[in-house]
């Protein structure tokens, strides 16, 4: 039987190879309530990288009070030596970049929000105090000569506030741009995009001076959207995307048992439209199925869950 | 809160409304292990046209040791007397369409194979002989004025022989265009299809003089492509989309838990991209909730399982 998916380009033009920033290990097992052993987190990111992946956000310089599940970065780091691949680690501020630097990571990445309640609720200030609170990290980060992504949070939807007006995205999307962030990640945090927003909220970026080589898009799966808002993406020329191995993580936010773009759904996606990714998905599906024996559940991923029957 | 989706219309252009034809009660219960009582099933039908939906198909009229989850068809069909939506019918042959019309059916459906070993191993005979079967049937339904359906199952991929040509589609689907159908459902029945792979068969049906309002997608969701591919398919113009409540049923033949894209992501896409449905989505998620309770497990449609969560 033939390798499937089978190749066909789509018409009109696609990016012809598209980065894939993984974060698994951050994004999806910080949302965990169980404790992850710090080296099973380390094989998991090694064997990431031996899949293909080429930027993988490894964990998160946080006080471990507010994330006890990535409470071992200082540990996770060291393990993870020798790897080929970009590892970026998410720092909300200047202590956060010291222990980044101080480990030697040469990419971090801050987590903001385009709306009031939702910055309120998860960094504890407005959204003009927490951009206050970026800059100097970021200041400190570029000076250091490290890559920085900005992730921009509810710019689609926010469980308390609703629709959030594009207007407002731009204004912080600018706001990290401005402050010298290399990359901006477009989160729909609760899921609830569609394509037309998607495609007007690049636009509007566009429009405002943000190129679109500097953005990627990070959808969430709650209405089942994740995959036909990122072929949206691609159509507009986005080549950076988030997935997560496996679909692992929730968001805490919108009470639905799907979290984020599942890795294994995309590639399949990718591969089919002829873009290359580097990755091998049956090296990782065979990682999520690994990983999802360590949780004790099956992988809400689709093509985890085909791929890894055809198998048994 | 604002009501969600919110309306962005993609730019381009899409069509502007949509028909969905619901394949729940017949193409998602005829997989189902248990027996549903047929008053379950005229309770559904009765509460899918209640929430909007305009064109349900409603069962099955092949030979009850066949498809004995269907064969209570001569009893449910008189239950729905008084809906008012289409309700088509699936006949595999002449016997078939004579139960169909002493019940007054108006629309029915024939189901043929693009390949070879599933026109075997479904229908018992090869694609020319499946073809010949069908001839009379669609014959006769258009003396009679009925609206013929002909499903074209594994245009995409087939499980026994792999990628499935563009040409060996086309060439059949002709065929059921050529006898006279009204429409013609395009079935990845396997969900291994990828947009570029879509687009690639719509064009080829144009150009073999086959036009795009003659056709409908019909998509399975086994490797999470369902909507992605649905959205390029309303990029080329189709305006009729397959969907079943809930996401009920699966492809035996693709060992996965998911089967149909569900309905409610669909519609949640559609008027995300302000395109008319006509469907009332808590209305739809009631419904599909009702029957998961029925059926005693979770539908895996991600809307259902945010929505309904979200009320309790």
């Amino acid at each position: 039987m033939t390798d499937l998916p089978m190749r066909f380009p789509a018409p009109g033009g696609l990016p012809a190879r598209v980065r894939i920033h993984e974060v698994g290990p951050r994004d999806g097992l910080q949302n965990e309530k169980q404790a992850i052993p710090t080296d099973v987190k380390a094989e998991f990111i090694h064997r990431l990288a031996a899949a293909g992946l080429t930027t993988i956000e490894a964990t998160s310089f946080v006080r471990p009070e507010w994330v006890p599940q990535l409470a071992d970065a200082e540990e996770l780091y060291p393990q993870l030596t020798g790897i080929d691949a970009d590892l970026p680690v998410l720092v909300p501020n200047t202590r956060g970049l010291e222990r980044a630097e101080a480990l030697g990571a040469t990419r971090i990445a801050v987590f903001a929000s385009a709306t009031e309640t939702f910055a309120q609720r998860n960094l504890n200030r407005s959204v003009d105090e927490s951009l206050k609170m970026f800059a100097p990290v970021v200041e400190r980060a570029k000076q250091a000569r490290l890559h920085v992504r900005g992730y921009l949070s509810m710019c689609f939807g926010d469980p308390w506030e609703g629709a959030v007006p594009v207007h407002q995205v731009v204004q912080v999307a600018k706001a990290l741009a401005g402050m010298g962030c290399d990359e901006l990640s477009l989160g729909d945090t609760i899921g609830v995009a569609t394509p037309g927003h998607v495609q007007a909220l690049l636009s509007a970026l566009n429009e405002a001076g943000v190129p679109t080589p500097a953005l990627a898009v990070h959808f969430h799966d709650t209405y089942g959207q994740a995959l036909s808002n990122t072929l949206a993406a691609l159509q507009h020329g986005v080549a950076t995307v988030d997935a997560s191995a496996g679909g692992l993580g929730g968001c805490p936010y919108a009470k639905s048992a799907t979290g984020n773009l599942a890795t294994e759904d995309l590639v399949w996606m990718l591969h089919g439209l002829g873009i290359e990714t580097g990755v091998d998905l049956d090296q990782l599906v065979a990682t999520s199925t690994w990983m999802a024996a360590h949780l004790g559940r099956p992988s809400p991923s689709r093509t985890v869950t085909a791929l890894s029957h055809k198998e048994s």
